[in-house]
């Protein structure tokens, strides 16, 4: 183990440590998931039993349908809800009497497309592993490996928060606790599809969806496998660029020295975007944007340091962005060479001037950013720089009578993506609650990668918490996805405190 | 007609008004081919007839044997003259009594690969088209249509100039025209696979290919469709460079501020290697290069401007090099981006930060400069932006000890190309004699292509200058080859002059 590696490893230790473990219901929920590990993994792999890619409309229902009686199986009122040429969301409620607010579970049910070729064992059918190796399930009455993993396609990404849910409500309900708080479920059929139709079924029916929090139980936890706790998401976006050289390739020797060169001009449009720290130097792209408040701020200061390990793990000597964490990094807009290609390289290359030259971007937008506008910026400073902007393919008219052109295009988001505010009382609430679990959780005013919380928050007008279980290396989107199996018990334990709320 | 191409075309009429056509030798050469014209047309086809694809080494030997035949039945004493693994040189001579100087005459036999289905007839099944439609040969007397062609790989790379050359002799001989010189042929047979052997035979065979001065009849005329003569040629090299970043692709949502990108890295490299007017910026990069003469810059002033045409043609608004001509800018080195590539774009790209993006570029070298040198300076530039450079993939070890990483790879010559000084008083007699037969010749000091005049001039120590007959449109090294039947016959009588020298 390197230095980097175990000093990590300290602080980690030091801080689960330093939390107390003293939630009730995440007791009674460890209590019960002890007693009935067997039943529990039956009912997962049941369900992951059901293919589920998104586009596999006839499966999806199937299930759909699982769901409905999974629910029903434990009295709570269960009904799908969609709007025509949509997946249906599975919703359920639970009405406490006394309640004075609702608490809402998201979840989805669909998953990536797969490959079987690729995968060590057929994508639904759940296999149990351990470093890799089928075993067995554990006879009755003894333990399952926490360090074994359930795999299957949607094992991590998204159907263990509902199976994590449903058992937390089964050992509460076996308990003598009580919930608090209205529930609702919220399990969707077609996030892998971009959720096209999310905001449209929630508009349709915001008496049905509205409540005071959202909890969207969707992609990992932490690396270093503590809890985390995460507030926002950016908005997405793409750019692409492509700048213009003669008609047709020439001969490089020939013309070398007189025909503008796109790969160079594109180089050096692209070097104008941003300095060698990652500031993006576009005039006024930064302006507007919801600066961090001193909760956030303290947040990302408390948040794990991982910056020497990501670097052994990566192969990198170095890294952009210092002295900020990436915790602090994901709150700033990404403008991002995702991809470039001009002509040909290695073995089909010649020597030739490049005809045209493309970068792709792909683009986050943090709160108080707008696409539209972010997006002429860009044009604006690629104005600057010399070229003629288009939005389709230029004529050769058009390529004639300028001395630089460049094709614009671009798509995404309408706005940037939203944070709920860390200091609100009910996102402090909840960070107890899930601290008074297992201890140590990492809280982050955002993650870097796309969920659907600007739809929700847009739609309804409901602040969102991303409350993920999953393991990180869950292969989530690839082939071989796992769940590993304790974080299906954190999980269990997780939901149950947080459904007492 | 645009007002650019006119003034073009009137500046090329007035040339042509302005020279005499008075040599002798080209005279007697129209007339007879006026007389034969079935009869030559019937020899290329015939030769064209032969596959010559270079590597076909079965149908290359056919080549060289009807080769031979060709000057044997014109009494040449004719022979091949190889080394082992090599595809023979067919080389004849004709000695002439009371000769002070030979002149050899260079042209290649052998063709590049075919891809038939792109061609409109098999490449090897010589066929007359005029604008593309294929017509029959003309009733015996009847004069060739000079605007048609002759399709088939090899009609314009290279195999025009033997048939001219075994014309212009018959020409000459049926008069009282004497040749002056002795005269060598050289029909080389693996140009086109890169002259790998030339060097070899050429100085295994010293005593044989000596001479005063070698034409090297290959490339094409002007596009003006003018006479030109070329005294240089660039030295070829290529450089490729990849930049490292994580050594997987990482998620551009996430780590789009964090990671280092390969990208932006080489964007940023590129763009410091060349200023906006196209200027190296790679320090000591034009040191040692021979400067032009006087003689080599009256030619570049003489030389037409084709900026215009050459801009309306290729779709470009703009180019780089100004205010310098085409004819200057090739004699000065070029460091071209000929392709780039990282990550995907398109319909494969996904929102990543890349693990590598790498360039590759294409260099000449002009007199004075060395391969190994410039490639040095080259590195030294990589490093002064920070990179650590090395010369194979790098180890996770090398690249996680180092801020930036780049692979640099090269090969190429070993030496800047050379230029005939066009002052000899040899250079001067042929640019008179070239301007003799038609007029109006274009004379630069250099071309952008590769041609191996520098292993010529290093195994005899004779100067080189080339001699083109093809149209410049002539699809060599693709699809549709084809000779401009008047371009053939400007050939013949520029040979017969030459030859007569």
């Amino acid at each position: 183990m390197r230095a980097s590696a175990l000093g990590l490893l300290i602080v980690i230790l030091f801080n689960i440590a330093t939390f107390a473990q003293n939630n009730p219901a995440s007791q009674i929920a460890r209590q019960w998931r002890q007693q009935h590990e067997r039943s529990i993994i039956d009912e997962f792999a049941a369900l992951l039993s059901i293919p589920n890619v998104s586009q596999d409309r006839e499966n999806i229902q199937r299930n759909a349908d699982f769901i409905v009686r999974m629910m029903e199986t434990r009295g709570i009122a269960a009904r799908q809800v969609t709007v025509p040429n949509a997946s249906p969301i599975v919703f359920g409620e639970i009405r406490t009497a006394g309640a004075v607010r609702t608490l809402m579970f998201y979840a989805h049910y669909d998953g990536q497309p797969v490959t079987p070729a690729q995968w060590s064992a057929p994508p639904f059918s759940p296999t149990l592993r351990r470093d890799g190796t089928t075993i067995p399930h554990p006879p009755a009455g003894q333990p399952f490996d926490p360090e074994s993993r359930l795999y299957a396609r949607g094992a991590g990404d998204d159907k263990a928060p509902i199976v994590a849910l449903m058992v937390a409500l089964d050992a509460i309900r076996a308990s003598s606790i009580r919930l608090k708080s209205n529930v609702k479920f919220v399990f969707e059929g077609e996030e892998e599809a971009g959720s096209r139709n999310l905001a449209r079924i929630l508009s349709a029916n915001k008496d049905l969806f509205s409540g005071d929090i959202w909890f969207f139980c969707d992609t990992p936890v932490h690396p270093s496998r503590r809890q985390q706790i995460v507030f926002g998401s950016p908005g997405f976006g793409r750019v692409d660029v492509t700048v213009y050289g003669p008609r047709v390739e020439l001969h490089g020797g020939h013309y070398g020295n007189w025909a503008p060169n796109p790969a160079l001009m594109l180089s050096r449009l692209l070097a104008s975007m941003k300095d060698d720290k990652g500031k993006i130097l576009i005039a006024n792209y930064y302006d507007g944007i919801v600066p961090l408040s001193q909760a956030e701020k303290r947040a990302i200061a408390e948040s794990p340091d991982m910056d020497a390990q990501l670097m052994e793990d990566f192969g990198l000597g170095s890294r952009v962005g210092a002295p900020m964490k990436i915790a602090e990094l994901v709150t700033l807009p990404v403008l991002n060479i995702r991809g470039m290609a001009s002509a040909g390289v290695g073995a089909e290359s010649s020597s030739i001037v490049p005809s045209t030259a493309l970068a792709s971007m792909n683009l986050t937008f943090v709160k108080g950013m707008e696409f539209g506008k972010t997006v002429e910026l860009i044009k604006e400073h690629i104005r600057a720089q010399g070229f003629f902007v288009v939005d389709a393919e230029p004529t050769l008219a058009v390529r004639r009578s300028h001395e630089k052109v460049a094709m614009v295009t671009a798509s995404g988001g309408a706005y940037g993506g939203p944070r709920t505010p860390m200091d609100l009382p009910l996102s402090q609430e909840v960070m107890r609650v899930v601290d008074s679990v297992r201890g140590g959780a990492v809280k982050l005013p955002m993650m870097g990668g796309a969920v659907p919380l600007e739809v929700i928050e847009r739609a309804l007008g409901t602040r969102v918490i991303v409350m993920p279980i999953a393991n990180h290396d869950n292969n989530q989107h690839s082939f071989d996805e796992n769940l590993r199996i304790q974080n299906l018990w954190d999980g269990i334990e997780l939901m149950a405190a947080l459904l007492a709320m």
